[in-house]
């Protein structure tokens, strides 16, 4: 019943498969059962996820949470479920209700509207930093001067000089730079890149990936000044990130192309981009598509398609895992971004584990607790930036933007803007 | 952007939505934007999972696991990834080798290939079955004796008598039998459940579930003496319970209807059915419709479909989640029992969580561990058992049987084959 | 099997395939190269469609369309686009303004408001019957008795007295009775037939169809006198159509078990059923699963899935066929009987011939001008009209009812109401 | 919009709806019912298809098919079974035994080798190019100078001045010069163009089309010298065609870029390119976005994306339509380009008319026969050429290209690889 490759054995693995180093699910120097040759393995290796969650009684991992707003709910709400090792010891808000809000919701002792109190009492190992984008910088420097490991959103800052900085300090102070780029841990999605790995695919070619709708919950986002630009600050360094993963971590990219439009339908209270195409080609001939927008009606989506020379894999994490739903008088939430939940809709489930931020924090707190290094670090934060400056430029000018590509600007839309 | 009852404050809950009970998620009393009346909660609750994960260090519930294959394999794996109060102790397996490689490969410190000498010597709280279903019975017995707590995988036991005297050795010494339907915990089906809960479906008139796949991994499936019958023992199970839990938990059922198939594809080693339809009318007018097939071949198939005079909502737990991949050469595993993995094929993740493993086992070890109620236990499985005992003297007889049904058999399909 | 960009000769047929016979594409004698030996053919064929088409000027076959409603204009759309060997003559209808107005809209020359003149005085060749069920009987006589061909809409009538009377004086008339069962010519649907026919699903074991949606148009429907019957007689009679075709076109039916709900949506203004469930077991093994509802909200829905011991085949004409949409501020048609056009929508097209109007209706034409036997004829829909008998009687009684089955009633739904 | 079982004079238009011109469906002036304004029409109309079928006796139009290949098939069959009015009187082909075959499989009167003599001697009134490229130039001009009109496949020429002088020479001879991009009439998207046109969307500000397999049929192809380039010429005509139709049919493009890749697959055979990513920027700020590929295995893919400020639609012609079938042994025929039939496929049907090719070809003869202005001409073939043009030179120079476009080259791949 079972093929060649399959079985049980290998399912007991996979079904709880945290993305175990793919070295270690292969029989060293077996052929497949096909005859093919195994593939030459491009791909980063990380620690296992989970490592030694479920062991024995174990002291947590203290950790200060920076930021109340969105992402700041999904990585509290993750670490109560998922990282029992962590433990919330602070959260921070630039507003004081907020913060007492926050903290009661989530049970965290201690509330702070002063950042540099935060990050100094607080007693914390670890600082997350889910502040908006203009913030990251300075957070990020008292953090790891104040001797602490940190965990930054995306995207990492507002200018590559922020970014060295970022990384020197970190570097400097001996402290670990997470950047918290969850579309490398998300389940599907790393279901292909081990696919990829395997060689099921062949060479890869084309890699896409979209992530777009309706625009942000919060205002800040659309004020460039904090944002440092429209949608592809806000999303489209996702995509990025994920290409630059699939090819092995560390991939040289080329070139830039890039299209952005403005003025869709968030004209009145933005100058940022609302929808953006962006093309880079990466050494060894491999295009990444990233799309992204502001302007997509009907709930947020995340796709990708994977093309190579010996197979295709498409995987979609919201319409694609949902439940499919007619209701007359609606319900409570169907799923992000989802204006409205008449009508058919797509109820999505578990949206932050189907996500990977589980996975995501997880191994950030695996890798401060066994000092391991982060599959996802500041060095890759910097580089999408680039890949996202030079997307700037590239749509300023119509012109292919080659890399590395450097210029001085307070903000990364000023490229294209200015 | 976001609706009259959407936005982020909803989705911080779901995002990780643990399926709260839902009058958390409602401010009491008020009526929906659209002027919808509440609706009548008919739904259970049940605890919150992950109840206190992540805040403080903890002691360990110690778990001793009896079995050692595929289901094994699964609560092994949930365990150490997502229930960290849980500490595995022992493994027992009739098979030594199988008991000793188990218990490596999991870094259990104990295995065992007695079962009294398991039960009695591991030091467990909570005893988790993972046998054939034959075995059941006695293992429920020694452990609850031994003062143990006990999780049994489905179907409960082979018999109604059985099931009595599980459930009242359980009852006298005090201790919990808590039966492992994951489908009360998949957290898409949890999702549509919840849609329902609301009244986003009107009143519900029918339910559908088919579980379907190309038969079993492990030999005593095939076997009715150690199974008690075929597919409808296998998998009729899941989708009993499941239109029970999605009516209130404790539904009456009035009739049951079936049709069973035998001889497709596994008739030189069983005699059990491989195929099987199944009508259940409850009190109240709902129909539910449970289908099972060993004869369906490309892999594992779980869907299901709510009816009601409000809306309808499908949900596909393997199918509707998968990256959709096309390999030349095939990869090592695609979905459960999938039989190749070349040409196109749905590349499935996360399988266990999918299911509702871990929503199930860590809800069980915080009723052990704050002595809450689980939401299905020995009677949901003994009432199960009554509708396969239904469903096979229906399919005997051409008649439509009603409920409550007894009779006296050495296993179910003695009625459908006497 | 072909090669990576070969198949254009099997192409070329399959383009425009109207399910030619199977043996006029299969080199004869000739084993698959896989090996597997060729299929016993179990399938009915029937003359190719669109015979003659394009050849040279022709006469045309003079039709007259009795009916003015939903059946009526789809059948007057596709003979005008798709079967240019026939012409419309006449139209009659009950209401004076409706026939005026449907004969303006469709170019029709004549129109009627007196069945008997209609028939007398039209000079057509063949009647098409698109009028309420009860009147089905009273119409195929008088136009058999006055020389004229007859295409009857499902269900062929009330009594299985009325359809002997209508086969006997068909057939002592030498008028060919075509019963217009759409699905036996659904281009969807044919191939999946074509597929098993083949042998690509090993042998059948299961055949399910689903047809549902929120009610019909028309208010005789409602009236069980007019209609006989509820969603089994409107509906219902589809899928049990289609499960004898698949299986050669005259399978020996053996039981039926039947479920029916009433009340659910229309409960104010009909007695009929408005959910179904039927079970039809078949010599050889087969069984027939079909569902049907009038209380399934959202649109129109037809789906079938074929389970054979070598593989399984799924096909939906709707959702399955249709674009996504999200619109906020909706559009004219999504699709039958979708109430709403805001928010998500599956957006149709082609429903008809996507249905296998034009298909059945070319064939009919072709069988009439060329004097073939048609493949679905009064005696499927005699056939059809016991399984259906059957059904009302098992949900009566709860038993399993064996076939053949012969009831002496006023109308099918007594069986199951008296 | 409609109610819950209402829409059923909409839906008679529909079911059979061949696109009539949308000012038709609506009443002049009325506000759509929730207030919104009715959208300025900026969509070309067309004389309806199938305009007088099925009326009366007619004489035929006669139809010179040149070329024996893919294209030709399809068309040989359209016409038999969709275009009444049309008749084959004559094919051509380079090689006499094809000639000879194909004349008998479509039952053709006569067949010819010789180019001049078929268009000089067939007593043709319409020809019909079905040749490759790089022979449609010299055949459209024979046929014209020759008295007939011209339908002639995708892409129109190899040059812009072989447009220009096929489209002079047409109009100077008074003869019509029609264009053959079926993806204008494919009913599904035309569907989603009828939606955009009411308004459903708001405004457009993205249009996607993708068209993607494993490579063509034929030799020629690959072939630069006869193609004029890879798989932007072969597949990528049909994306840039359709932007346009779906933004008015004559909208002003303003910009292009391009990313070309090669020697992905079949770099052994081919100096074309066989993956590409085109831009165009329209005046109003329209973006398409235009993928093709010659190295995407597992089948025939062609889909769009519609971006509007007021929603969004999805459409793909092939796994979006298909039934989904698991074979262990294989069958026929799948989709186009399927290398496989086993495991799971994607088993499409009535290829050629969910292509649109019916409705191309009944438009094109309507044209002819009622003198009516074809809805897509060598004018958007020429302006398609011009993209195309456009897309290699901004691959060469990494530049975006502004338009108007001119060079002189002797085939449009010169521009990317000279």
């Amino acid at each position: 019943m079972l093929g060649p490759t399959g079985g049980s054995a290998a399912r007991a693995l996979w079904l709880v498969g945290e993305q175990l180093p793919m070295q270690s699910r292969r029989i060293p120097g077996a052929a497949r059962s096909n005859g093919a040759p195994a593939t030459k393995n491009l791909f980063p290796t990380r620690p296992a996820l989970w490592l030694n969650a479920g062991r024995k009684p174990m002291s947590k991992t203290k950790v200060l949470l920076l930021g109340s707003g969105f992402a700041a709910e999904i990585h509290a709400e993750c670490y109560r479920r998922f990282v029992p090792e962590a433990e919330l010891v602070g959260v921070y808000s630039r507003s004081a209700d907020r913060a007492v809000a926050f903290a009661q919701k989530h049970q965290i002792p201690r509330h702070f509207t002063d950042l540099e109190r935060a990050i100094g009492e607080s007693g914390a190992e670890v600082t997350d930093v889910c502040l908006p984008n203009f913030l990251h910088h300075q957070a990020v420097l008292l953090a790891a001067r104040a001797g602490q490991h940190v965990i930054v959103e995306k995207p990492l800052c507002l200018t590559l000089e922020q970014a060295d900085e970022m990384i020197e300090v970190c570097r400097a102070h001996g402290r670990k730079l997470m950047y918290a780029e969850e579309l490398c841990f998300a389940p599907k999605y790393e279901r292909v890149r081990a696919l990829a790995q395997e060689g099921a695919l062949g060479q890869l070619y084309m890699l896409k990936q979209a992530e777009k709708h309706s625009g942000p919950h919060s205002d800040w986002f659309y004020d460039v000044e904090q944002s440092g630009g429209g949608v592809l600050m806000d999303m489209g360094c996702h995509g990025l990130a994920w290409c630059r993963w699939m090819l092995g971590g560390r991939p040289r990219a080329l070139t830039v192309q890039a299209h952005l439009q403005r003025g869709l339908i968030h004209g009145h209270r933005t100058r940022g981009e609302e929808n953006s195409v962006v093309l880079v080609e990466f050494e060894g001939g491999c295009v990444g598509v990233v799309e992204n927008s502001w302007a997509k009606l009907g709930g947020m989506e995340d796709r990708i398609e994977v093309y190579g020379t010996g197979g295709v894999s498409y995987a979609d994490l919201f319409q694609g895992n949902a439940a499919l739903t007619y209701s007359e008088q609606g319900y409570g939430y169907a799923l992000e971004k989802a204006s409205s939940t008449r009508g058919w809709t797509f109820t999505i489930f578990e949206e932050a584990f189907n996500q990977g931020y589980p996975h995501e924090l997880s191994h950030f707190i695996q890798c401060v607790r066994h000092d391991l290094q982060p599959v996802v670090t500041g060095e890759d934060g910097r580089a999408v930036l680039e890949l996202i400056y030079a997307a700037y430029r590239s749509a300023a000018t119509g012109q292919k933007v080659s890399l590395p590509f450097q210029a001085t600007v307070a903000k990364p839309i000023d490229l294209w803007q200015a």
